[in-house]
């Protein structure tokens, strides 16, 4: 890390799920008030705001705080698809490392039942959309592709739903709170195949928001601190030919960063909490987050790896499988359970002796090529 | 200015207008090219961009940027109403002053040619704006007060709007290329009394772009640089009871910031682009920046002070009265502006010996009350 030592000093996040009724402010707000709170200090300590979201509209994160008399200073509104909330903690760890800012409140929400319903709402100018590459299909796609390469079948996917919603029931955020069996999983019904519907995550709405501090601010201010060991954002890197659809390049190239910059490797990791959209996505990210080998992701669940009580444990919030996945409020989501386990305040999910942890977000456009963006943080206690 | 000098060495626009058949990136591509080509660079030198739009979907930034194969990096999209393209130079300035980065790309775009027309789109969850409180209703009420409370009648409105015409006759960059007479401004029908057409900005579609750089980066490049001697971003403060309507609070403090952190005073200023998306905005914008007393706007532009050959030309651009506010473009297009008047590079419209430049946006909710955000940059040559 550059500058200054940066530290998550407090968290809040309201249950995701299906509000209709709620506006923007409705979501994040109860979020804000807890984060602070947590913090132990006051709203006018906050310098700056940095708002994660992409379906909000103009003044989204002004319009949040101002129904908090929270109002006056700067409020930066931060848009990166799935990586909006922490491309937005990204920003705010900047400023406060730079020296610009000593404490800074990130702000992640979304509301998705304001759309019809389906999948996530793209840009038709994209060409791979206006062709009917859909998130589901695309996903879809990788999945048949891994399947085939390395011999797997579809149980190997469907068990990632099952560890997914065996947190997700300890989890009072989550979305989806009721476990799933693997005969469950393989019952619902096809969305894109090999993937049914238990294999992909739910549109919801949501807020959650973290509060950050300059080291010196969060000695000062008695609060528990984790600190911001690594923050890293990219966006895709254009490919063209054929591409190996099972290798997510930005988020491999991202992670790489990422354990430079904190001077750690994947074996450090007590916990990660990574962007499972789909069931497939998650075994592609252990392969690009280093957990394993290419080919071996599936071995990980299967063995029990990854569960709760495993060697690193993935997505112990539930991830986005069952936790659910309001875009926006994600990457703040993952970081606010991130800060709740380094700190032991998780509960039933709790990872025992959790000290290093990281959060992967990424999608947007082919979900990481050509475009879109990906955050990887890495916190420790 | 806190950390390391940051400098404009590169400013692309395109004309503003109307291009209903022209995507984002067709807005934003020819200003980036032109941008990066200025700054004598070549695209792969770019640490990271920032996108400042408020219309333009998930991933903007993104798609500008794929299509001229500048992928990769960091792309952040930053959302601020009419301050979203200053917003996103405020952050890529903080990004290269703490050290985090040597060359940021700054685009401004936005279309609004995509809305059914009228006045631009707000959010209806505001109360305001639900009880029909859009933008000419507001400043209409604000012109309304001040020429009460001050004395002047609806001329003194409306010489603003020929000064902004006949400057904006002498920029390629403008969307409205013809003078105007006194006349013709009263002679225009009427929108909200006592505005009328001629005294409100045109909604269009635009792209501007400004490329920055380190001091050491700069100098190594052979960019003739400018200096970033102030970078102000700050939200409305939330205000009950009583207003004075004719006082902007958000520009009076922020410009208050913008001189003490470069260190100069509003009589140090050779010119200022400010945001007239109405004649009245102007003039309680003089004063809100300290250009004159409050009361006495009108004045300075009765007297010839702040037209062209004027003591401090506002507005040499033609502002958003005659160049046009494609609202994320538009903070983005006073920057390069600003950057060209002080490289001596504006031609007719060149104000002679232009050493400091002032460029100010503000907007959103009751503009600037309450929420909203404002943006204010002193660059110096």
């Amino acid at each position: 890390m550059n500058g200054r030592h940066v530290a998550v000093v407090g968290a809040g996040m309201i249950r995701f799920g299906k509000y209709p009724d709620a506006s923007y402010p409705d979501l994040a707000q109860p979020a804000v008030v807890d984060a602070i709170r947590s913090a132990g200090i006051e709203p006018h300590e906050i310098d700056a705001t940095f708002c994660g979201h992409s379906f909000g509209g103009m003044l989204t994160g002004q319009r949040i705080l101002k129904g908090l008399g929270m109002t006056g200073e700067a409020i930066v509104n931060v848009e990166n698809a799935c990586s909006s909330g922490a491309g937005a903690f990204h920003q705010a760890q900047a400023a406060i490392a730079s020296g610009e800012i000593e404490t800074a409140l990130v702000i992640g929400v979304d509301k998705l039942t304001q759309f019809a319903g389906g999948t996530l709402p793209l840009n038709v100018e994209d060409h791979e959309v206006a062709s009917g590459m859909v998130m589901p299909a695309l996903y879809a796609m990788r999945a048949q592709r891994y399947l085939h390469d390395y011999g797997y079948d579809a149980d190997d996917l469907a068990r990632v739903s099952v560890k997914a919603r065996a947190n997700g029931a300890l989890n009072p955020f989550a979305q989806f709170r009721k476990p799933v069996t693997l005969e469950e999983v393989r019952a619902s019904r096809p969305i894109a195949e090999p993937l049914n519907l238990f294999q992909c995550c739910p549109t919801g709405d949501g807020g959650a928001a973290v509060v950050l501090m300059s080291a010196e601010r969060a000695r000062r201010s008695g609060a528990t601190p984790v600190w911001v060991r690594a923050s890293v954002l990219h966006s895709g890197r254009y490919m063209t030919g054929f591409r190996d659809f099972t290798l997510p390049e930005i988020t491999v190239r991202s992670a790489k960063d990422a354990y430079e910059q904190a001077g750690i490797g994947p074996d450090d990791l007590d916990f990660a909490e990574v962007h499972d959209a789909f069931t497939i996505a998650e075994l592609l990210y252990y392969e690009a987050l280093q957990l394993c080998e290419r080919g071996e992701a599936p071995r990980l669940v299967a063995d029990g790896v990854t569960a709760l009580g495993g060697r690193v444990p993935v997505n112990p919030s539930g991830g986005l499988l069952a936790k659910g996945h309001p875009i926006g409020a994600t990457g703040v989501g993952q970081l606010a359970e991130a800060y709740w386990q380094l700190t032991g305040r998780c509960g039933d999910r709790q990872v025992a002796g959790a000290r290093i942890g990281l959060t992967h977000v990424t999608g947007g456009g082919i979900a990481g090529f050509d475009h879109g963006a990906c955050a990887i943080t890495i916190l420790a206690a």
